[in-house]
């Protein structure tokens, strides 16, 4: 009888389920389901519409991907459900739902069905940033000494500000909401019938410090005093770290998943933070960017150090005994996905489709041979705010030096180095607050299916990029959690860093930087840090003044 | 025997006859050809490769023209050739082509047909913008008194950065040349055998001023010694004012255009002041906008005073009696078939083609619902530089505000919007400098077939927009100037008001601002500013550091 672990990966889109051979370190099976109802930002099924900048998804469609993508890989690979020896998950976060004391979601109640705060709140609801705003000012206003650790700033996209939303615009609803609640736990409650809360999405997004708790309820009634005993009244106190076993399949999601009841289900993980053990990582300086429909820049330190920018650091936040530091970008494949549905021309799909490419691979063959700096275009990424070093939801994007010989392989180029750039600042900020990155490893769809990105990332970086090699990052990293809540006895592990050495995956490519295309991103680096700052940093707040004209 | 004159267009990418019957004024027949050559951007036929921000033309394309438009018209109307009293052209300005002595084009001789120098530059060209820039430099440093009739600043479209680049860049083909000349003087003097320039062009593009001539000999020789003679070289002195009979058509040209030989010719003019006339105009105060693939602003006054920006104000220079402004945008319907071309998904075209609706429409329809400033979004319409207030062909366009929620049609409507701006600066730009503008007049193709278009620029101008109803503003104009040419005897006019009054067009429709557009365009416009002064009067220089980078 063979050793397994399942890692399930929810993701903006899909999610996927990986089945891991615990003996060969084998990816032994695979399948993904895609979310019947996808991102919703413009209007409900039931047609209710929705403002600008939700985004909303209905958790029915995660458990339709434990029914359907469990079974697969078990059927797929031949494996029985008694050699699972643990079940772990990951999610995109922060994605938050309201749910009742038993975790039904209010969105699965008639009564709340077409009510929009009922729904999941995706991490790119965008909508709370006024929130985010009277946050941040209430922090810095009262000292709170926390903010230092969150870059400064919080982020729109947290738990915080996506519940005052929700508070403001439907009470009744909040007051009908026993719990608010990552999906990440959600859905772990829903596996082993317990609520149980990671520690690290909690630290990460919902200003959860280990050595200090939750801010004070003072805190949160300066915000609105009807949030002063949020923490008891909508989270919670009781959180269990990574890498701990959340209990035991029920009988109902062993009915769901085809998986033994009784089987190990690992506390659940945040899909970025999950990619680190999965890439092999186990200390700190190798920074891991997982580049998919965003990217997030995962480093590890010895050292707690207030980080300008950041999304956080969180002790034991990404892997025990190390502070774990976050920084991230909230716009990058979805940013190309933009470009393909929005502005490819009639010409260039039909010509992709009549030489057999899918748009991307087309676009780069005609993009790759450009000169750095050819085209004369350059971009800020900010489709989707901007997450790091800024932390404002509000930005939005800018491209500049069009001009009538522009083509589309020019945009879409400048695109991609835009992302780039905002990764180079990233990096560049992280070392100049003391947190050293001596690597770069670059995972997701992204690192292994684009070598002209990643060569322009290397160029940008003007460092090696390297590209680790399973196309399960997160998934991977769930299956090595739970192959550590399944524990030796059941034939995984008991420590966290042996199971990274025996199941991390390895590095597929090395990227280095090319001296003729550094020297000119350079000096387009230093462009881009001007308009950055300038639209960024209070020299022209047109962006915002803009949004508000409509 | 009826009384009939052609005026025949030369455009950016087509020629087109008129032929109007002078005794009703009404338009008879009219009929157009696509130069086979269109604009050479790229590549020579021969396959020479042409530089960035080249725009050449085959003038053997303006002679096709005359072949193919003229027959045509006579044909329509069933007119015979002896009916014809006068033929006027009119041309695309400042569009410079290297001819010898006789006239031929030196393109037309085999030995120079692989040398791009030896084609015709055509307006949009602007290769010689670095010459523009130490031409201007060169005015400033030596107070030459003739620079701010020109606004301060020459453009890089015009007669003599265009030559002065041609020498710099093959001296051979300069001394081979024996003039250089404006297409609408070449065309007058292919139908009449004569070289007869007009002091319009040359007014408004060769520095040429009535009361004071050519800028000196020391002026060109502190361009470059190789220049110092180049008026009496390369260019000519003897100028032909407006309105007047340039010659009668030769045997050679009436073969080729099917008219009588003797036939007056006019004094060719500029296809943009072609149409003041033409859409009935006759005095001070009012202007008209001549809105194609680039849009001309044209007003006149009693005065002449130096207004920063505009292209120019030259005496008699659109119509005997006043000064003549002149201003530009130089991307207006260039700017919306960019994004046709290059950023229309297959999406949109494909929906277009099931609804049998041109891609314009289709967008409109789309667009035309927003409330201004709904998208967000803002633009800097400088795809192909900037003509008035700036000129400066270096600049480079921009779109700011973009989301992942931005659909195509949201940025269709950001570039209109932004030529509207680009609109409003002008006419605040005449008004703050003493030139009156009480009416605005739009003519040309987005004038008669985009309400849509007219009503943004109402309410961005916060005035009135009048439509001129003539579907071929310049060759109406240039027909008027026929039948002066052709003078009373032969059944035309002797005197050029009586022939507008006569032959001039109407207005079709009055576009009048809705007060909630007003203002909400009116702080869009504040942002608008704002950005234009940043990147267009060196806050921020990086539109031209990026096009030095590639």
């Amino acid at each position: 009888m063979g050793k397994y672990a399942i890692g399930v990966d929810f993701g903006t889109l899909s999610g996927r389920a990986l089945l891991v051979d615990l003996e060969s370190g084998a990816e032994a099976a695979s399948a993904a389901y895609d979310y019947p109802h996808g991102v919703m930002d413009e209007a409900l099924p039931g047609g209710a519409r929705l403002g600008r900048a939700w985004a909303l998804q209905d958790p029915q469609d995660y458990l339709d991907v434990l029914a359907h993508t469990i079974p697969a890989v078990l059927r797929e690979a031949g494996v029985a459900r008694e050699e699972v020896v643990g079940v772990g998950t990951d999610f995109t976060a922060c994605t938050m739902l309201p749910v009742k004391a038993d975790g039904t979601p209010l969105c699965f109640l008639p009564e709340y069905k077409n009510r929009p705060h009922a729904y999941v709140k995706l991490w790119k609801h965008h909508a709370a940033q006024d929130k985010a705003d009277r946050l941040n000012q209430t922090a810095q206003e009262r000292g709170e000494p926390w903010l230092k650790y969150y870059g400064g700033k919080t982020s729109s996209e947290w738990a915080i500000p996506k519940l005052w939303q929700l508070l403001e615009e439907d009470e009744a609803l909040y007051r009908a909401m026993d719990r608010w609640i990552e999906a990440s736990d959600w859905i772990v409650w829903q596996l082993c019938g317990r609520e149980v809360r990671s520690s690290c999405a909690a630290g990460y997004k919902a200003l959860y410090r280990r050595q200090s708790g939750y801010p004070s309820p003072e805190f949160f009634r300066a915000l609105d005093p009807r949030l002063e005993h949020v923490v008891d009244e909508k989270l919670s106190r009781r959180l269990a770290p990574l890498g701990g076993c959340a209990g035991f399949l029920t009988e109902k999601a062993a009915r769901l998943t085809g998986l033994a009841p009784g089987t190990p289900v690992a506390v659940g993980g945040v899909d970025a933070h999950a990619c680190v053990p999965a890439a092999g990582i186990d200390g700190p300086g190798r920074l891991l960017a997982i580049m998919g429909t965003s990217t997030c820049h995962m480093v590890m330190s010895r050292e707690e150090l207030p980080v300008p920018g950041i999304c956080g650091v969180a002790q034991d936040g990404i892997l025990p005994g190390f502070f774990g530091y976050e920084a991230g970008q909230a716009c990058v494949g979805d940013h190309f996905a933009w470009f393909l549905q929005n502005c490819l021309p009639a010409a260039y799909s039909e010509a992709a489709k009549a030489q057999g490419k899918n748009l991307h691979q087309y676009l780069r063959e005609k993009a790759q041979g450009q000169r750095p700096g050819e085209s004369g275009l350059l971009a800020l990424d900010w489709w989707n705010g901007n997450r790091s070093v800024l932390s404002d939801g509000g930005l939005t994007g800018l491209l500049l030096g069009m001009t009538l010989q522009t083509k589309p392989e020019d945009i879409y180029r400048a695109l991609i180095e835009a992302t780039a750039y905002g990764t180079r600042l990233i990096v560049e900020n992280y070392r100049s607050h003391g947190v050293p990155v001596e690597e770069f490893i670059a995972s997701g769809g992204i690192a292994r299916k684009d070598p002209m990105t990643m060569q322009i990332y290397a160029d940008v970086l003007n460092m090696p990029v390297k590209a680790a090699s399973s196309a399960q990052g997160p998934a991977l990293g769930s299956a090595i959690f739970a192959s550590v809540a399944a524990g030796s006895a059941r034939g995984g592990w008991d420590d966290l860093y042996q199971a990274i050495r025996a199941l991390g995956s390895r590095v597929d490519a090395v990227y280095r930087p090319i001296p003729e295309h550094t020297a000119v991103y350079g000096r387009l680096f230093s462009e881009y840090l001007t308009l950055h700052d300038y639209f960024g940093r209070g020299g022209n707040d047109v962006m915002k003044r803009l949004h508000l004209q409509g």
